[in-house]
């Protein structure tokens, strides 16, 4: 099969790599015309996924038209915030039955809006999935056995695109819960935030496993009222994930957390990072939302107010502790 | 409240200083005469959590009339091999309204009873409840905020249960559900022997994360069939403390696991062993017990064919990868 990774971050690239190696012709597109020459040269990945040896059958090239050429499947490998542009600029490019499998785990900055309600508004009929769950790009890149979820509406085609996915090594589970996953993959960002401000204070794990079931409730309760089936959230977009990233050295969104435990500004962390921690984004988004809807969500309230209103951490993790006591 | 904490190992220690801590009148029992001398004399449990003071209002006694003379609840902290031989003993120091409180995560060996069964074989009306969750005794010494589920039938002893342990650090959650309880704080130690080994294979956070997440999946096929709520599998007992067991250093299950992983032979690890993994005993129990009712568990399954027919760890994990494509 023909498929085109749009994006060569240190994902997109890993899933280019992957798809290769699972059998089929896969042309990988950075915007900018240097990483290109870089990547085809070199092999390597050298900023966003260094050590990993790109297959020589990998195309790379910075002209999305060329990419997107005869691509049954179009994989969306951006930043939630770059989503739109892409989107918009790729529309021309696809047929009306290209699949298009976007794997971004944040909302729209300016509008929260899920990364499937925008491909939505820009996309014709093509059908429209989400490949989220527990998947660092180093570790699928060197071969550790990883399990996701491809979420999307249309199961025949979803179960062609699930077999594109698989290789003893990667694991996609079909899931018709689009919705749920894409919620998931965003507050586990912003739990994520949470156990990084709880390690970063100085307690361990009995508090961060606190912090990560509550942290599910919360995010199923939330999920329930928004339509979400309660079982994503039980499954790898959900509990998955937020396993991996609120223990993982890895995350982005924990080491966060974690500065601002241990009382750095935000401001500044945000302002020394190359690569974007989604859920500082969508905290207010859900919070806000939450509001709305009446769901309790404690812990991202706590992350909000530390975030945003700049309240200190010591305070808030305790603050959840003194709660009156409660069925679980 | 007058309370008896039977058992100085780290958890019983470290309970007795909380109970302490929360106003209550504690006396902490243990076996041997040396060792209530040491602890009595040092102020410190040396051997099992060491560098931790203890109250001077904690009375030590290896006399366990003494310790519970007029105890309204006496907490048993034992590992589950020893849980019925105490209970024996304790029976006729009990009066008729002792709330009875165990904190042992396995099932007793020969007959994989669960501890409450134990318990109501042995006592006669005493209110019988676990105290599960991720929790570990260093951390609950250091005061590292925790959040654990206490589960028992009857509610209104229960509620007076939960005020006893609640503190600003310990947070108790009621449930109902002892079975459920009891079967996620056992199951979680076979599923943490399983990321053990897929650490000591070398795989990383996405192979723990899926095998955290499918593992719940199937801990919680496995509870519905035998009669469990559902949501205990994905609170602090289940969920929670498979989140600590399987991602922390301290684990000895999840060590257990890696060092098979690793290579090792079960039968050297045990043997260095001085501290129990009940984990080990479990596997057995729960594997058969999952075929006698037709419950799939696949992870299980693997860490049985490791730990019990000495298969070797490297063809498990692939195995779980190789199933066939599957709706989440």
């Amino acid at each position: 099969m023909r498929l085109a990774v749009l994006g060569a971050g240190g994902w997109g690239t890993a899933l280019a790599r992957l798809l290769v190696h699972a059998g089929h012709e896969v042309a990988l597109w950075t915007r900018r015309s240097a990483h290109a020459a870089e990547l085809t040269e070199r092999r390597e990945n050298a900023a966003y996924l260094p050590g990993v040896q790109l297959p020589e059958r990998l195309a790379v090239t910075d002209d999305l038209g060329k990419a997107c050429h005869m691509a049954e499947i179009v994989v969306l490998a951006v930043p939630s915030f770059a989503m739109r542009a892409l989107a918009a600029t790729v529309v021309p490019h696809l047929s009306a039955t290209t699949a298009v499998v976007h794997v971004a785990k944040g909302l729209e900055p300016d509008t929260g809006l899920r990364m499937s309600e925008v491909l939505f508004e820009l996309l014709s009929s093509q059908p429209v999935f989400a490949l989220c769950g527990p998947s660092h790009a180093e570790e699928v890149a060197r071969g550790h056995p990883t399990a996701a979820v491809l979420a999307g509406a249309s199961t025949q085609v979803g179960q062609v695109v699930q077999q594109v996915f698989m290789t003893p090594r990667f694991r996609a589970y079909l899931s018709e819960d689009l919705l749920g996953v894409e919620y998931c993959s965003v507050i586990k960002n912003v739990l994520a935030l949470g156990t990084g401000i709880a390690d970063g204070l100085g307690y361990g794990d009995n508090t961060r496993a606190a912090l990560v079931t509550r942290g599910l409730a919360e995010m199923a309760r939330f999920g329930r009222v928004v339509g979400a089936r309660p079982e994503t959230f039980y499954g790898l977009a959900g509990l998955g994930d937020l396993v991996v990233t609120a223990t993982s050295r890895h995350s982005r969104n924990r080491r966060v957390g974690e500065r601002i435990g241990s009382g750095e500004r935000l401001e500044r962390i945000v302002g020394e990072m190359r690569m974007v921690a989604e859920g500082v984004h969508a905290v207010p988004s859900i919070y806000t939302h939450a509001c709305q809807l009446g769901v309790e969500m404690p812990i991202t309230e706590a992350v909000y107010r530390v975030l945003q209103l700049g309240q200190a951490p010591a305070d808030q993790i305790p603050a959840l502790m003194e709660r009156p006591p409660r069925w679980e």
